[in-house]
């Protein structure tokens, strides 16, 4: 999976996606570039999460109900999925050079970076691929 | 197939790819999540359908252009298409768990309700996998 | 590739993941559609370039950072990887009937204009697909 989007919506389905590939006993790739990867910035951990712009009429029904259910964030399911599976979290390197950001940047669950060769070996290899 | 999304821009496009898939004579999967799936319920249905908040100045030029031409909205075109081929739309569990819904509160083009799990095993086994 | 988005955000990851691919011998198809399509438009290349609504508070530091490093347009990349390795750049014909437009109307980096099925067969000889 490539996360390239950071608002709350779009990073919900790639801890679900995980979740159900570690029980399938799948192996599960997640390479984080632009915003998905800014999501873990740890300076960027700390403001309010965002949900997309096209949805705001439905947006304060969707965060009460995840409120209420106690869904996890991606970064609590990613925590859990890695404890039970091969889960790895690659940061693009590119992303990184533009913005002059080192791995230090990022939150301890990001596992290593990665450049864009790497990315397409990862991506052909691959069962499936999603660009969320 | 997953259909994330719930503006019509991004809707028109699953619908010309099951047709494109069902004229090749292919079997076509669609997840239903989170936005898209609600795009399904039978409340939204009544609602005016929007375009993607990122395009506003060319939203008209295009409403105009598919109102004029008659495009069919994905729900039409998912109707013919079933009658044609294998389509078969899911809608995800854990969305439907979060806020609450039954699968009565879908119109009648969704077939089923499917988990992370299962929806992981059909991706595995799919020529090809889009998350729109 | 299907190259749905017409944001700069977007659009750069299509360059990279086709960088990717041409240094890894991989061919490389692109399949303009709806917005992304817009954006090979020869009167919207003359337009200034737009980020997705959705992370407007960080939209101004990475174009600031794509200024200053001299990140290359998706249009620059793919003119370079073109030379450098089988790289073909498709139009959506239904995007085009909808608008009444013909091949003219784009830049000179699009290969030809394809339909539905012939773009689902393409899909499913890939290696991964990717729809941005």
């Amino acid at each position: 999976m490539v996360l390239f989007s950071g608002t709350v919506d779009r990073m919900i389905p790639v801890g679900i996606i995980s979740s159900g590939a570690v029980a399938m006993g799948m192996d599960v790739d997640i390479y984080l570039t632009f915003w998905g990867l800014q999501a873990f910035n740890k300076k960027v951990q700390e403001m309010e999460p965002k949900f997309s712009a096209d949805y705001a009429d439905m947006a304060t029904m969707m965060a009460q109900a995840m409120q209420e259910k106690n869904v996890p964030s991606l970064f609590e399911t990613l925590k859990q999925v890695k404890e039970l599976g091969n889960v790895k979290i690659h940061a693009c390197t590119m992303t990184m050079d533009l913005l002059g950001q080192t791995k230090e940047d990022f939150i301890d669950l990001v596992d290593d970076t990665v450049g864009a060769g790497e990315f397409v070996s990862m991506a052909k290899e691959a069962d499936f691929t999603m660009f969320i």
